[in-house]
C-alpha cells in the first residue's frame, strides 16, 4: 500500500498556464478561430502535460496487457480459455491485428502477462508481470486479494514508468483476455450503481442466450461481493482482472512521467478508470483512443469525463483503438508545433 | 460536354466480387467477427474498388482547389477576399495546417487555382486551372455558366487522373476559397428542396448578423436562381463554384482510374456530392473524410449515402479532415493484406 501511495503521489497534475500557452499559439495560428475542434484541444492538453509547445511524441510504445478470468466457467464467452496465451503468441510474432496497427502507427509492442493461466515459454520474450494463474470467478467471490490487486497496479507502473523514464514519448494501452469484457461491465456496474443489463454486451460475439447468461453473472457478481464504489481498489479486487490492474498501473506509471497515454476500449477503459479514480491528477495524462462498440463504455468515458477521440464500431482490444488514436494525438502535437502564425505568414485577420 | 459524357462513361463500378472475396479474407483473420468495425468495411471497399486484397496506398496527394465568390459582396464571411491568394501561397510555402498534417499523412500536396480572383505569380508554382476570377454572386444570378461549370470540371478530373495514372495510389480533396461554405450551403438546399435555415453555419466565424444574413443570401439565391436538383450541372453552374467544380472533377478522375478518393468536409463534399449525382458508379470510389461542424455537412453525406470516418468538431476545410482519413483508410489495407488467419496462427475458433 505504501507503494502505491508513493506513486499516487508522484503524479502532478497538468499545468494548466502552459494549456493557456498552447491556446493563445492555436489561436494565432493561420487559420479561423477553434477550426481544428478536437485536434487542438488534445494539442493544448498535450502542452499542459508537457509544460511545452514542441512535443515530440515519435517514440510510441502500445502495453498489451494479459489476463485470464476465473468467470469464463460460467459460460460467459465466445472463445476457449486457450485462446488468450494463442492471441499473446501471435502477438510476440507481429501476426496479430495491432501488430499491424502499431506498426502502421510507428509504435512498438510490448506483451505483458499479468495473469494468463498457462505458463508461457520465455523464448517468446513476454513480460513477465503474472500475479496469479487467472483470478477466481466473480460469481463465486472475489477476483483477487486487495493485495494482489495493488500488486498488478504496481507491475503496471513500474513497467510503464521504466519505459517512459528509457524514452517512450507516448504511450497506448491494450488487452488480451479470454473473458475480460465480463468484469470490465462489471467495473462500471460497481462504480455507477446500476444492473448489468445496460452495461453488458456481446464480447467476443456470444448469442442471445450466452449475453442473459452474461448479465445474470454479472449481477450475480454485484450481489455476492458488495464492491464498495469509493474504493477503487476494492472494486478492482472483487470484480475485475489482473490484467486491468495492469492497465490502471499503466495509466499511473505514464502519469507519474508526465507522459501522455492512450486507452483502448472497454477493458483499458476499465483500468483508466480506475485509475482516474485513484488518482484524479493522472487522468490529466489520459486521452481515450476510441468509442467501443460494447454498451458500458460510452458510460465508462462519461465518467472518466473525457470524449473518446474516434468512433469506428470497433469492439476488438488488444490496443487496436489505441494505435489508430496515436496518430491524431500525434497530428495534434505537431499542428501546435509547425503551423505558422498569421503574422509569420502575412494572411490578413478577421474583418472587425 | 461529349468530353464529361466521356469521363462519366469511362468510371466502372467498384467489383462487388472482390468485395466478398475481402470478407471472406478479414472473416478468417485471428478476431472476433467483424470486431474492427468501419476499418473492415473500409477495407472490403478498397477491395472492390482495387479488385485486390493486397492494396498499397503508400502514394498520397491532397488536392487543394482554390476559387473566390461574388457572393462575398453580400457580407456572408468574415474574412475578407484577399486571404485567399494569401493562403494559396501558405500552401505553397508549407506553412498552413494542411500542409502540417498531409506531410504527418505521408501524402502530397497539389494546389490549384480554379477560380481566385488574384492573379498569382508563376513563381509560386500552383496548378492553373482558373476557369474564370471568381464567380458572379450567386444572390444576383447564376455564379458561372453551364460551360465554365463543365470546364472546371474537367479541368479537376484531368489534373486528378493525370497524377493517378502517374502512380498516386491515395487521393485527398480539400478546398480553399474566402465565403465557399456558402455556395455549399446553396447545393445542399438546391438538392434537398429545403431552405437555408436548417444547413447554413458559421463558416469562418461570422456572427449572428452575418449568419442571419447569410441564411438570407441563400435563399434568395434559390429564389433567383432555381437551380434544377435533378440537373446536377444546373445546381453547380447556378449556385456552386470554380473549385468546388474541380473538387466534384477530383473524384470523377479519381474513380476513372479506379483510385480511392477522400473528400475533405463541407466544400469536398459538396463536390463530392455533385460527383455522386452525375455518376452514381463513382461514389464507389469515394470516402467521406469527417464530419464537419457546418450544419449542412450531415445531410450531404446522407444524400451520399457514406458515413464519414471522423467526427473531430473540425470546420476548417484546406483538405485537412482528409489528411488524418488517410491514416484510417491505409490502416484498413494494411489489416486486410497483413494480419494472419486463424488456421495460419494456429488459434481456437469461436466455441460452436
Amino acid at each position: 500500500m505504501k507503494e502505491l501511495e508513493a506513486l499516487l503521489g508522484s503524479i502532478e497534475p497538468a499545468d494548466k498556464t502552459w494549456e493557456q500557452k498552447a491556446w493563445d499559439r492555436l489561436h494565432s495560428q493561420i487559420r479561423p478561430l477553434d477550426s481544428l475542434g478536437s485536434l487542438e484541444a488534445a494539442a493544448a492538453r498535450l502542452a499542459a502535460m508537457k509544460r511545452s509547445l514542441y512535443i515530440d511524441l515519435s517514440r510510441k510504445m502500445i502495453f498489451v496487457m494479459a489476463g485470464d478470468h476465473g468467470v469464463v466457467a460460467e459460460g460467459v464467452s465466445a472463445y476457449p480459455q486457450e485462446v488468450t496465451p494463442q492471441m499473446v503468441y501471435s502477438f510476440t510474432r507481429g501476426w496479430a491485428t495491432i501488430n499491424v496497427l502499431a506498426k502502421h502507427a510507428g509504435s512498438n509492442v510490448c506483451v505483458a502477462d499479468f495473469g494468463v493461466v498457462a505458463d508461457m515459454p520465455a523464448e517468446w520474450g513476454i513480460i513477465d508481470a503474472k500475479v496469479g494463474p487467472g483470478t477466481a470467478s466473480i460469481a463465486k467471490g472475489p477476483a483477487m486479494s486487495r493485495e494482489n490487486a495493488i500488486k498488478g497496479i504496481m507491475a503496471g507502473a513500474d513497467l510503464v514508468r521504466k519505459s517512459c523514464l528509457e524514452g517512450t514519448q507516448l504511450v497506448g494501452t491494450g488487452d488480451m483476455g479470454i473473458g475480460n469484457t465480463t468484469p470490465s461491465a462489471a467495473i462500471i456496474c460497481a462504480f455507477s450503481g446500476k444492473s448489468a443489463a445496460g452495461f453488458t454486451g456481446r464480447g467476443t460475439g456470444i448469442g442471445d442466450e450466452g449475453l442473459a447468461r452474461k448479465i445474470a453473472v454479472i449481477d450475480t457478481a454485484l450481489a455476492v461481493n458488495k464492491p464498495d464504489p469509493l474504493d477503487p481498489i476494492d472494486v478492482l479486487s472483487k470484480v475485475g482482472g489482473y490484467e486491468i490492474a495492469g492497465l490502471a498501473g499503466a495509466v499511473l506509471g505514464a502519469a507519474s512521467t508526465k507522459t501522455p497515454v492512450i486507452c483502448d476500449g472497454l477493458i483499458a477503459t476499465a483500468g483508466a478508470l480506475i485509475a482516474c479514480r485513484l488518482s484524479p491528477a493522472g487522468r490529466d495524462y489520459l486521452f481515450i483512443s476510441h468509442l467501443s462498440v460494447e454498451p458500458g463504455h460510452v458510460a465508462m468515458c462519461e465518467m472518466i469525463g473525457l470524449k473518446p477521440l474516434l468512433s469506428l464500431n470497433m469492439r476488438l482490444g488488444e490496443g487496436t483503438g489505441a494505435a489508430l488514436a496515436m496518430n491524431i494525438v500525434e497530428a495534434a502535437a505537431k499542428i501546435m508545433a509547425e503551423c505558422k502564425t498569421f503574422a509569420e505568414a502575412g494572411v490578413s485577420g478577421k474583418d472587425e
